[in-house]
């Protein structure tokens, strides 16, 4: 029978998220069924909400960084009983079968990956619905066990800020001793700056401003630069050996390119569109440099990063707030008032289910 | 005491290139005395003579890909003998003790390599000058041995033409079996389609032209997509593992990045300033892509891209001039008209130096 699920979602672009009320699927024989904890709000949530992208099919409920409890499982599932934390982050689904899911890399699978809301489910054709809510029923190759003794409120955020920072700076081949540019310092900068470090990289933050300095510096960047002093600029030009680029506005990466040495990488996980000013193919030739982008992270990593953070006593920095508060949050969001990622305790949704 | 030497320079950019006589400098201890055989006409030594790119100093004599017979060699000299065959590209010298050197990555000094013409000398502070010329002296570092049994001619524009394909293609990791794009069928394009098969790949030129197809193919590409048909773009979309851009003018990319599957590389050795219009950037992180830049190559891997060469029986495409039509062939190369490189007989010099 389906599960009545209570959620806020956004019922047309101009308009707040509202409580809203909808059947979740019956569950099929791979599907856990997940009592939701904890939810981090993503920019993107925002730009869905909104319809910034021009494909939002309304209504919809937002939320890709969930932290939940297993209330029940499939007949066919291995992995997860009742009890079990778990969580899903900004994929539940996908073909399963070509080069890319064999890989583990569902994020780039060849037929498209099914986004946890605002997709088509594969198999009955509704729309996917996200976190914003007390419930949500995914199948087990989408879900992710919560390592012992992780603190599940700053662990939410790992689940796209943290996967989409780990996994660049593992592909791209980020060792102890590399030094690592790490540009915008928001919910995907100040993860960087972590795992970076983590990693035993040399971490520098990049900022525009001033102001800015100590916030990094307290948040363990090892070094700041104030990228619009063109003095401090110049000082590391050509030191770097990656830039992990996270600011999702048009800029001109040229003179971040200059800081990197012969064979430097900067990596985009900001999308961006299009890369604006062009970027000077001398940059790239003359030091055999390259600009690449990456895209969250598959399942296997996903896991990784959550255990990788686990481990290393990193936790993303968050604000708690109850869901009816939402609209604010993204507000205070759009105009950078948050440090460094909202979570939604998903106990505040509980009157209104009562 | 230094050699005289008959050269054919350029004395301003307005002017054609004529006969001008210098004296080459003493040969020191590490240096090779080379009698110059053959000499290639790269895009580049155009570019130098007309000071297209603003910092040409005159009078200069281009000429970067030499082949010629060693007349003498300095005490120190241990690896070449009187009589051997040689070559020279377009370094002649480095600060030979950074980490890109000492990895034999002398074309990323950190401290800048000296260009086979129209540098400083890091010794005597004098300009350099190249190969349209009947002697030259170089450090052996940067000469590099003419492999037994290849065809002179066609060997000289590996050292430019021959080397900046090769290079890329090693370093970003093509190998048997994959999927290679080349776009541009000129002095870079053609050698990338042959370097490429004998690497293993699967190659597809991609011309602008549908009159440049048969010539495409019988130059030895499995197939041929002319780009401004979106129906045989649209045909290979997300299917090839590598492009190889040699185009050297403003041309926009993402077309063929779309080209390209996940984790797919664009490779850019033809300098195009800015790259116009911009790359998007969601064709590189949704399928984490990368665009990556190279610069000639190493003196190990200009050895290597010679004996490569010889063991495959691969060699450039070249028409033979007489120096005194290098004018001429200079029109001709702007025209496009070359079929893929012209490579000057330095026999026709002699009677200028009788």
């Amino acid at each position: 029978m389906p599960t009545q699920t209570h959620s806020y979602a956004a019922h047309a672009a101009d308009k707040p998220l509202e409580h809203w009320q909808f059947e979740r699927r019956d569950p099929r024989p791979d599907d856990v069924s997940i009592e939701i904890l904890y939810c981090g709000v993503c920019h993107s949530d925002l730009h869905f909400a909104k319809n910034d992208w021009g494909f939002t099919e309304f209504p919809i409920v937002p939320g890709h960084e969930i932290v939940g409890r297993v209330t029940a499982v499939g007949a066919e599932v291995k992995n997860y009983a009742e009890g079990d934390l778990v969580g899903v982050g900004c994929m539940v689904d996908s073909c399963r079968e070509c080069e890319a899911c064999n890989d583990g890399l569902e994020q780039y699978c060849l037929n498209g990956f099914t986004m946890t809301y605002g997709s088509e489910d594969r198999h009955d054709a509704t729309m996917t619905q996200g976190g914003y809510s007390n419930f949500v029923v995914v199948s087990e190759r989408f879900v992710v066990k919560m390592p012992d003794g992780i603190d599940l409120k700053s662990a939410a955020p790992l689940l796209c800020a943290g996967i989409t920072t780990y996994s660049p700076l593992k592909h791209y081949g980020v060792k102890a001793g590399h030094k690592v540019g790490v540009i915008g310092m928001g919910g995907l900068g100040h993860m960087g700056v972590k795992l970076a470090q983590a990693m035993g990289a040399e971490v520098t933050l990049f900022t525009r401003s001033q102001s800015k300095v100590e916030e990094a510096k307290s948040n363990g960047a090892d070094h700041v630069v104030v990228s619009t002093d063109e003095d401090q600029m110049a000082a590391v030009a050509e030191t770097f050996d990656f830039m992990l680029d996270t600011v999702p506005v048009a800029h001109d990466l040229n003179p971040y390119l200059n800081c990197l040495r012969y064979d430097g990488t900067h990596i985009l996980v900001g999308v961006m569109d299009p890369i604006e000013p062009p970027v000077t193919g001398m940059n790239l030739i003359f030091k055999r440099r390259v600009v690449g982008g990456s895209l969250i992270g598959g399942m296997p990593e996903t896991q990784e990063v959550l255990d990788f953070c686990a481990k290393n006593d990193i936790t993303c920095d968050v604000e708690m707030i109850n869901i009816d508060t939402i609209n604010d949050a993204f507000d205070r969001m759009k105009a950078g008032d948050v440090r460094y990622r909202f979570v939604i305790d998903m106990e505040s949704l509980k009157q209104k289910a009562a």
